[in-house]
């Protein structure tokens, strides 16, 4: 007989009755019915129920059994009786009755969590004694469907013709926007390493190299400050990339790839597979922001014709300086005062002056346009706002007026608070959009400064030749892909040419110098024969999250910091000792300093 | 028509004749045939020949090409003529005749590295220019390989039931023996992090979690003094473990997954499937080594006896003395003086006085011993070593004499080169052995003080009461795997016990505080219902240099560091900026200090 166990705890059926049988778990729980003690035994694949009374010769350390000790027992599988049958376990036909019993790993002092039973713990007691709070059901599932998700992953890209290459983790800064984590060498002293943010230069350099499709599961480091859902330190992404591809072939690639992966873990939710491509800019008046939830049917409109020389003066008086404009949240079905006024408040909450609103309503048999801003503008007007909108009776609608920047973002809010509370919002369902045609440049308001929008690699639509016009109207080949208001995915056509490369950077106020300095590796690799290539990166702690329908990135990672970047069960970070630092060369300023 | 190509380079046939294709990559090689241009045009999946005369509308263009450009062509398929076919490449049947050709990265300057052809290059030339030298078909052979090889590995591992889970990087010491890479926290000034040296803890605590079988390919961090068959920063390993395990389930577990391996990659070099389990004090006295390569046949012995009290005085001196004994290393074909005496001069070479030997030969029909030692022991003696050692006419064996630490392992060394020179050695053979009942504890020669030999996680075979006699006889379930006289594999049946663990660490001279200062994490866990477990990890750097048959490590990684543990392509280490000192609150001291 095995040491530990002939059975995992999932294993026994009814044709087992009458068998000897090992089994080795956890004490899930204990219960005395009269003399008769019953246990369920758990291990990772299942539990089962084991009992004992005073004619078992262990009976006595049974009794002293404490939940979550580690145990061994010996005993005879019983049929229960037809009353007594679990049908909701798969081991629910039968029992063990003990015979012979082995602690394997008590429990010393009290339990600072109860793995049995649904009792909540505030995050810091979870995370110290994490082990205990991965024992839970619920974390179990969102780790082995974190597992299974990778898995499928990889397959599926294996599928695509691609092969998993491994890139450097102590390697040279790779300046992606964020902050990087250092590492001092000591072999060096006084020079650092730095994590990857992302393997970005290194996949481009694999193409560089003829690799042709490379994917990773890549770990990738960023220094950023704590957000919840989003990773202090480490987090990973399906990274792949791929040479002589256009943007579609990029999208035609991974499709599958995504949808086959929401398809296999969604639960039974449904998995859109049209996925329509919107522009960077239409994103942002349609939706307010650049990863719009598409289970949300709302559309805003520029309605600025409507009320430009109307009677709403203020609309009226700041459509008069250019830039200016005036938008339309539809809200179909949330045609009421009180859900408008409602509204309202959210905007002023949000920090916005408020939003004016229209509702109509049936009166005397036929419609009626109810709200301030009706009144202002008149019928006429108002009808044409209704005809635009496609709005009706119950309906409503909602306006922001001034700059886009000002509004915008508050107004991206207000349409998803819209739909959700008026149930318009499909919670059953993964609706994948395209964000393409992203813009290369930004200025930067207070110092009128053009810095890359994103990340300096992506090739400008129109190559040099769009470089030479306004750079603020230069697009890139690049493209994110928003999946019930996350971005998933990220991506470019890279910038494969070296003069293009220098021309871009130059915008942005870079020397030549510059460049060598901070992608020299990349930029000389240009010159030795690139070849064009794109790709992209998708968020696995976010994908996992959707999937386990968890609002909170640490439901699916097994050890994560908590959110000042601590690991407090295994006492991360530390004091170095003063030989390390020594080795290193370093010194720790005091904190005035 | 796709943009840039509507076949791969490996992709034509004989029946795609006459058709108009679309080809894209590298300029291989160039050759002008009197007016005729061939071009082999290279991608990652093959070679296609592509030809253009000054008939073409783009001769002038694709004369002036060079090596190593990246190009897209777009022309007809042609069968070659009967004679010029390449039987070869499996586009030798066609060529491509050019109508069109566009430069998509073209070289600029001096290439630093030729792709086509054999010659070498100093490895600084090959890493720092990685990416033309990765071009080159036994790098790419290589690290296909790699990724084949992990990926079986992956797929065998889910095969055994395991599942894949990710431990953080950015994390807590890990003491293993060697020294950590730290990361200084930005959030917590003056405090570190550390990279792991490998998931030890995490996967003790995964079992702790219930998690039952976990592995994971995992980076690994050594800040290690450079060496030629090991990276100095990161490295990778497959890493396992299992709760409810003894030892032989370990093995049992492992054995088809790494046999499996060898065997689909192993280019038909037979791969043993009977693996002895060799003791560590075996394998000391038989190869000298604990990672022996039994392709060898040549098995080291003692043979002290025949030369106590004999006329071979140094010998019959030393074993005068406690804890002395001479030993044999059996030569079998190896029976010629200039043999012997070569074997002689590497032994002094290797730092000993030398190594005495005996030599069989025919003489008058029957056999002589031969060699000094004979001579002073007399022909009893050294025919009763010639029975011990089962040699005969033509072989030879050499002596060695004094503490086994002193000559062990020269001896295990000329054991090598004695099997290599007289070709005993079955090059075509992958050989394995687990080497098991390491000692737990060694004695610093030094300072008398007693420390772990290896780490301090292993339970002690005999457990508490093991512990409570001599230390320097207590052997743990420890274990490695030698493969071909490498350390493949190394592993323990962990100590689970927190009494056990204090009882060992105290043995070492560690306090209990100690023990909960530096591994506060698992100790703390394991009063919480700790599982008996085990696992091990095997190299995945070691394992793609044995299949790829290559020597050294950065032969199988796509972008190591030089052996000053530096990245000449990218620049790394280099010096932070002020600004990321001052957000570390670090300063750098100067040399002097």
């Amino acid at each position: 007989m095995h040491r530990y166990r002939t059975h995992r705890c999932d294993a026994l059926r009814l044709s087992d009755a009458g068998n000897d049988v090992r089994l080795a778990g956890w004490v899930h729980r204990i219960r005395d019915h009269g003399g008769v003690l019953f246990i369920d035994l758990r291990d990772h694949y299942g539990i089962t129920q084991v009992l004992c009374d005073s004619d078992s010769p262990v009976f006595k350390e049974v009794e002293r059994l404490r939940a979550e000790a580690c145990i061994r027992i010996d005993g005879t599988v019983k049929a229960r009786d037809e009353a007594l049958k679990n049908p909701k376990l798969p081991t629910g036909e039968i029992e063990v009755y003990v015979r012979d019993m082995e602690v394997l790993g008590p429990v010393r002092g009290e339990l600072p969590l109860q793995v049995f039973g649904d009792q909540e713990y505030p995050e810091e007691t979870r995370l110290r004694y994490r082990y205990l709070d991965l024992r839970r059901q619920a974390m179990q599932d969102n780790m082995v469907l974190r597992s299974d998700v990778v898995a499928s992953i990889r397959r599926r890209m294996w599928e695509q013709d691609f092969r998993e290459y491994q890139t450097p983790i102590i390697t040279a800064s790779s300046p992606e926007g964020a902050r990087d984590f250092l590492v001092p060498s000591r072999l060096h002293p006084g020079k650092f390493y730095a994590l990857p943010q992302a393997p970005q230069q290194f996949k481009q350099l694999l193409m560089v190299s003829g690799f042709d499709r490379y994917f990773q599961i890549a770990p990738c480091f960023r220094d950023e400050d704590p957000r919840a859902d989003r990773s202090p330190t480490d987090f990973y992404q399906l990274d792949l990339e791929m040479s002589f591809v256009e943007q579609q072939d990029v999208f035609d690639t991974v499709e599958p790839v995504i949808a086959g992966v929401f398809e296999e873990f969604g639960k039974g939710r449904t998995v859109d597979r049209d996925w329509p491509q919107i522009s960077y800019a239409d994103a942002a008046l349609w939706y307010g922001t650049d990863k719009p939830d598409l289970r949300n049917p709302i559309k805003m409109q520029d309605v600025s014709e409507h009320f430009r020389g109307s009677g709403f003066a203020i609309f009226a008086k700041l459509l008069e300086q250019p830039g200016n404009e005036v938008r339309a949240i539809p809200a179909p079905t949330g045609g009421s005062r009180k859900f408008c006024d409602r509204m309202n408040a959210f905007a002023q909450k949000e920090g916005l002056p408020g939003m004016g609103y229209i509702f109509w309503r049936e009166a005397d048999g036929g419609m009626e346009a109810a709200g301030p801003l009706a009144k202002n503008i008149g019928p006429e007007r108002t009808e044409a706002i209704r005809e635009q909108l496609g709005l009706g009776v119950g309906d409503a609608a909602f306006f922001l007026g001034g700059k886009a920047a000002t509004f915008e973002k508050v107004a991206g809010r207000a349409r998803t608070v819209i739909g959700e509370e008026l149930g318009l919002t499909d919670k059953g369902r993964f609706a994948f959009a395209w964000i393409v045609d992203f813009p290369i440049y930004e200025k930067d308001e207070e110092t009128g400064e053009i810095d890359f929008e994103h990340n300096p690699f992506s090739m400008p639509q129109g190559g040099m030749e769009a470089l030479e016009g306004d750079p603020l109207k230069v697009k890139g080949f690049q493209y994110d892909l928003a999946c019930n208001g996350y971005e998933l995915v990220s991506g470019a056509i890279r910038n494969h040419r070296p003069d293009i490369m220098l021309k871009a950077f130059e915008i942005a106020g870079y020397g030549e110098e510059e460049v060598k300095n901070r992608f020299g590796g990349l930029y000389t690799a240009f010159n030795y024969g690139a070849p064009p290539h794109g790709g992209c990166a998708l968020g696995i702690d976010r994908t996992v999250m959707l999937l386990a329908d968890e609002d909170n990135i640490r439901q699916v990672m097994l050890f994560p910091m908590n959110q000042r970047a601590e690991d407090l069960m295994m006492g991360a970070p530390s004091a170095p000792t003063n030989d390390q630092l020594r080795e290193l060369r370093l010194r720790v300023l005091p904190p005035e300093e």
